[in-house]
């Protein structure tokens, strides 16, 4: 796959912001978005995603790739994972409303479509077997095995931050307990910022206080940093990783990945995995999803 | 693949026993067995080979499944992974001795071997995204997705007893600290056992007195178990599998199952996957190394 022959648009919905791009040559020309309203259903966001790729100078049958969070089934049903951030998506037909909608419409996970994008593009060109992780509000990714992601009929695979870990304790949002996603996300951090006694602290604020030396917020991220190396040694066991790559808005804060690596050298030489930083920016759902569509036999 | 094409020979090392094999049309018609020397250097391990192939018949160039414990990479070389067992396999060039002197010889980790029987002919027959997991002196597995086994360059993929779990606090044969072996496994029992005050009694013991009502056996075996469960929601999440079928002693003890499901059932049901019994007996790494060997192209 060359980046040069992705040609068409991109829809990306994320649980705060829904974008659309046309993308020429693999570069994305035009992008527009809006804020992602949660209590919509499917008919709205459908509403939505058509006004922003009539924007982008969209007409019907054009190539196209969707990424959304939560899950999508090989039926195309989309399936809100978060019931809080997306509060009307229950196994909603929207691979179906897309083809009849705009004539074509390649749907899938937002992470997965990333982590397409990192493998084929960015930090994972060099890879067999490679880990896209997401840390921002939540801890998402993509695993890709012999050159190809790993998706599933119910749309699960790939939600790594619903892993449990060692240093786990509490609720997340999957309504698990004890995950990544409960330690190292951006709203678990703040979390951890109230208990400490800091109220109304965001993650922004718990970095920003831990670069100025306060021990209390340099240990919370420092245990977030840690639930991700051992995620990084699990991942590894498991899919013998030749390297992962750090995304979102906390995985690529200053220091973070550092801390990572500095975590996972203290694991056995056979769990340890190559950490870099994801290297394509907050197109590469976009991108990605793109990138699907056309491997997936459409044109 | 059919179970009926498979007409060959197959070698199964273990930690504690090597066997060879006579597969006509899928089914083991003569087995030999002699106990693993874990002192043994490579050569010494292909001699016990020669040995047990000739007394089933084999002469050179005839298919052949090789199946070992450890690592094996995707040049076949073979590491052991947990170095107590075979002492003196560091990367030695085994899939190259093993064409030199048998003519032909694919060769796999043992665990992987079974995943693919399981997934062909046993357990798995339904499934798209598939686990085999093995719980006895240690734990391990294989994992399949898309219809095809998870392998990696360093052949570190499948080695799901080395990833970590809430319910670990001890060192585990890999050198990784809280991994699912360090609870689940039979060695692990046994230290258990031996912390509560019950010293020289292995996993089989410990069941055994649990079957009579002992709290204390009961207890840790249903800690196993919990790890069990734990690790089939975390492989679920991540692989979206479609059913996970349990072997080894342990795993196929009375009763194992049964509290492994009924933990299951304690995780949101977005994580539940159904769990089954292994089908195939001890021959399985047998069977699903000639069957590597045929899907590999060779003849």
């Amino acid at each position: 796959m060359k980046r040069a022959d992705l040609t068409g648009f991109a829809l990306d919905l994320g649980g705060t912001k829904t974008a659309a791009a046309r993308i020429e040559n693999g570069t994305v020309i035009e992008r527009v978005q809006t804020n992602t309203e949660g209590a919509f259903v499917v008919e709205r966001h459908l509403d939505i995603m058509a006004e922003l790729l009539e924007k982008v100078g969209h007409t019907k049958a054009e190539p196209l790739g969707v990424a959304v969070t939560g899950r999508v089934t090989q039926e195309g049903n989309w399936h809100s994972v978060n019931h809080g951030t997306l509060t009307q998506i229950d196994n909603a037909p929207l691979g179906n409303a897309l083809k009849e909608r705009f004539g074509s419409g390649y749907l899938c996970n937002d992470a997965t479509a990333a982590s397409v994008a990192e493998f084929h593009f960015g930090a994972g060109r060099q890879s067999e077997n490679f880990a896209y992780i997401t840390v921002s509000t939540g801890v998402g990714g993509g695993l890709i095995v012999n050159g190809r992601p790993i998706q599933s009929n119910n749309g699960l695979a790939g939600h790594i931050g619903f892993i449990s870990t060692p240093l786990g304790n509490d609720l997340c949002g999957s309504g698990r307990n004890g995950t990544v996603e409960s330690v190292a996300g951006g709203r678990a951090i703040a979390a951890a910022a109230a208990k400490a006694g800091h109220h109304e602290m965001d993650a922004r604020a718990v970095f920003a206080v831990a670069a100025q030396g306060e021990g209390w917020a340099i240990e919370i991220i420092d245990r977030s940093a840690n639930a991700i190396a051992i995620l990084c040694s699990d991942l590894t066991a498991m899919l013998g990783l030749d390297n992962v790559a750090l995304g979102g808005s906390i995985g690529l804060a200053a220091g973070y990945t550092q801390k990572v690596i500095t975590h996972l050298a203290l694991e056995p030489a056979l769990f340890h995995v190559a950490i870099c930083n994801a290297e394509l920016d907050q197109n590469s759902p976009l991108i990605g999803a793109l990138a699907l569509h056309y491997m997936r036999g459409n044109k």
